[in-house]
């Protein structure tokens, strides 16, 4: 019973109907009829016109995102946990020739306006120090922890008078949505983000996320980024039929739901004492001994040792509620 | 009744059995059960110890093997015509970090190892010239040329001597063997080549080609730079499967055996005063007037304007014989 | 007797007597009160309100104001022979962060503008092809040839229709301006150059080049891209007095016309029989026999081998008449 | 009076000397009599065989250093208030390609060997994480501090255990030896110093640092990467006279000696409760009240203002003993 990682999950069965569907003669690259679906797809769920790309992984996603927003003398500021901190092996400095990532702090992974506005604050506009020209957020955060859209307009806000393009990572954009019940515009556009990674794999998806961009000038820059990086498939429309297949009938969103709740049961049977953070999404950071850890693992549980004294819990979309529910049980009878 | 591009024909079957077979729990990145068991697959077919990747693309398994090979103050020498020249939207330059494509010519964009040591000759030791570092084949040809083992080997002894690094671009690797009935073994490494790019998805792939190190040793910073690329993907078994499907039976071989055959029909119909370079794998480059090439076009076939007078029609595993024997038949019409 | 290099030559005194008189306390970086003067004294000389920076190197003059015309993933069109693709060691793709130099042909070493117009229009506008985004050309070239104002202006012609970035590499302007007797501005913005580097040591000059923006929004980008090439000095008062120094009296004119002087008495002992090019600058490409090279040599004249049967000769600002006649009567004398 | 920059300071009259005597026919590049010296002259200085070249600036000297150090895919440790971090615009990330900077803490902006030691220890060794591969410190600090050669023996040891790479950036490695009177030796490769930015300028130079390899094999690419990064200059031999010039009769050794009496006396005056860190080198971190600050600058001293409450003083090889006293006197007085 594994609560490894949401990335071990298999993919909804709906995406491998839809490669099979697919698998016709069409042309190549994205001249194909399921990538041309995408930006119409992608705009109706974001209520505005918005271009679409598909993206094997969400580090080339963020990356190409980044290299869209911020020159290579620039600065990116993101949390000191970030995804693209700490599990891309470099990618943003190659992606971007060079960009820095100044790193700030905030709880569960989360950035606060103020922090941000102090950081640019700190930063002289002589040529000897690298400007911040863009800001990446990661919704759900590293922990688990969901942005309400109100704070995401708070750091837009900023963003937008500090002149820095706004990056949202959404490798788990979806179970953070389902943890607020918010909309895709309300945390995005309406609040400032230029540039969404839109996670699928780890939500059903098999080999694909979504780069998303409000500006839809964005682009066309990054259609020739994604070339020369090497992420132009040339069968392009078993990609976009992986994501086309996760919107239809708001799969994505059921999909999340369904990791939630697992989490959500696990959270409530470990307590509040034992959460390192407050569980959102589809993750639980939870306080425990290595002996009380080697008690689950012996029970048939598997999962991340995170940090001493605390392990992480991922739920997926798939997760059997059975599983969950022994799970749970053994928490509690810990 | 489409001749336009091989990455247009849509995958074998076995491959989505494939994909249905793995689609279960499993690690994530390349610690599943399907990516474990590529070495081992590549090094019985290439009867010698290799490590093999899974990419998604070629121009990233090419760009890979590359920045393997060559350093950004470097440069690589290739023909004039060369996918990584004209078709990789300036990728090399991306991975390498800079590094320099010295274009070079030969019939049929296949390089002659006299023409590949005058070039280097022609350099000067200093620090004001860059150095030549690599040396990059396609093979088939851009022309749809195979290179023989021998031919290989004749320029890995000039690389060799050069101190060039060698790799060969192998799109339609499967192509050039069939056509020339050799071993992967001898026209690879036993040639001198030290890295492979290794195409499938032209082959009834799907999402993936394979990048394979003679040198196994290249291998290890590769995987930093898979994935500083952004293309370590998060559910690596659905790639690797894909390679597993195609390398299992054979199936490699048989398709490019049935896309070369329908070229040959094809070639046979046009006729060598037509045929502007000969036909060895599945691309076919033929004279044409453009009302003969309408006549064709109107009798419902689809193919790429090459140049003026020259059309480019490419089969594909899964050609259609009586299209192509329709096609053949319109062709001798002309 | 030195025909080797203009760079071998030693400095003005005019330069030394600069250094001397700026050797007191100022400002760091371009903070001073030399680098202040700079923007003025060269509007002043372009008939038009400039940026001018120093920049220590050609190379880097050169790199720098490619990377401000051309992105990562565009392409610099240039003779196949200039400087920047033969003797900067890869500086352009290290400045630009992998954009291609594509290589043109060309009589001396001088761009047509209908080679440089089907060089455009043979690229694809999709992205698998690096597109063409800025043009560079060196004057006087690198075999001494001057452009004339009405031949910069009918490329400029090109490169504004054509969407390019057009850019001069003048290491040797003064000695290109001396040949022909026009004016900065009449070769230069008039023609459509954007930027300028303007070369000012191998013509009298220590340590310093100017780099002339005539879009003046370009030198921004630039003064960060210096600091963070390295290439920013901290005491530029040393650097920005140079020149100064040469522009005073219009001593960069005097100098370069002294140099072209030497060399159109060598090309006319010459004569044209044995002249590879026309000699319009102070370089000389002459066509001699090992033998006859020799015996130049045992006459205690030190000249470079070009190519075989083939030396050249580079004239300086400072060269010595007496000399110049000696080698101009002992070529007589072959 | 100013006590602002050492970079504003006049340069020692015997560098000037030495470029009139340099001004003469010699070999381009560092082909020429001067820059053949300094292998020598510098192997003599740290008692072992060493390969020095000069570089323009401490921006390009270190970022070459880092390069030689440490491949794109890798981190570079280094104190938080590095220079390399704070000031160089980002300079590090485009030498590199992207390498990443690893910021630590430690008081007066040196490192500690189980600072760094704990830094490479939380990094798994995966291809997710940026692995370290150099190190790299300030001596003197950014706040003046001069590490002792036990101290950097101790970081030697780690930099040796944890595979890394060790670069010096000593802008103010004189001021440092000063401070100390250790040998060059003792404080760099026998404490395990790979690379040294050894500087001058602010030190009574003009316009050339050296970049010192102990490990002589690193200096041949980056010969390389010195032409590829425009800092070759064309007349190499007025850099390597400045050098020559300094190292003779150790005047570098002398004038840091004057600018470090200087920052004594100042430091005597202002006394230890106003010192936010101890004096060694030649700046001064004085804790002081804006009132205070204006009462000095209306007595005619110039300096920075560096924190709240808090001014930086430096001092020069070339500083006014008398306008010492005053300003001494003038802070005893507040």
């Amino acid at each position: 019973m594994r609560f490894f990682s949401d990335n071990a999950a298999p993919c909804h069965p709906a995406v491998l109907d839809a490669l099979a569907a697919a698998n016709r003669l069409d042309t190549a690259y994205d001249g194909d009829a399921w990538s041309k679906r995408l930006d119409g797809a992608f705009s109706d769920l974001f209520e505005t016109p918005v271009r679409a790309l598909w993206i094997t992984t969400g580090t080339a996603a963020n990356c190409l995102a980044l290299a869209a927003l911020c020159p290579p003398e620039g600065a990116i500021l993101c949390h000191r946990d970030a995804h693209i901190e700490v599990d891309e092996a470099g990618a943003p400095g190659f992606f971007t020739h060079g960009a820095k990532l100044t790193l700030l702090g905030g709880e569960g992974a989360k950035l606060l306006p103020e922090v941000v506005d102090a950081a640019c604050g700190r930063v002289r506009a002589d040529v000897h120090q690298v400007q911040p020209r863009a800001l990446s957020i990661t919704n759900a955060s590293e922990y688990g922890l969901a942005y309400r859209a109100s704070e995401v307009a708070a750091l837009g806000e900023v963003a937008k008078r500090r002149g820095l393009g706004f990056h949202m990572d959404g490798a788990r954009f979806a179970n953070a949505l389902a943890a607020t019940g918010e909309t895709p515009a309300d945390v995005t556009w309406r609040a400032g983000i230029d540039a969404l990674s839109f996670g699928f794999v780890k939500n059903g998806g098999m080999s694909t996320e979504a780069l998303v961009f409000f500006e839809p000038g964005l682009a066309d820059e990054t259609l020739r980024r994604r070339k020369r990086s090497g992420h132009l498939l040339s069968k392009g429309r078993y990609q976009a039929a992986q994501l086309l297949a996760l919107l239809e009938d708001n799969r994505w969103l059921a999909n999340a739901r369904a990791a939630n709740a697992a989490a959500r049961a696990l959270a409530d049977a470990a307590g509040p004492e034992r959460l390192v953070h407050p569980v959102e999404a589809n993750e639980l950071f939870v306080r425990m001994t290595p002996a009380e850890a080697s008690t689950l693992r012996a029970a048939g549980f598997d999962f991340y040792d995170w940090a001493p004294g605390e392990v992480r819990l991922v739920t997926s979309w798939d997760q059997d509620m059975v599983a969950v529910a022994t799970l749970a049980q053994a928490i509690r009878a810990l």
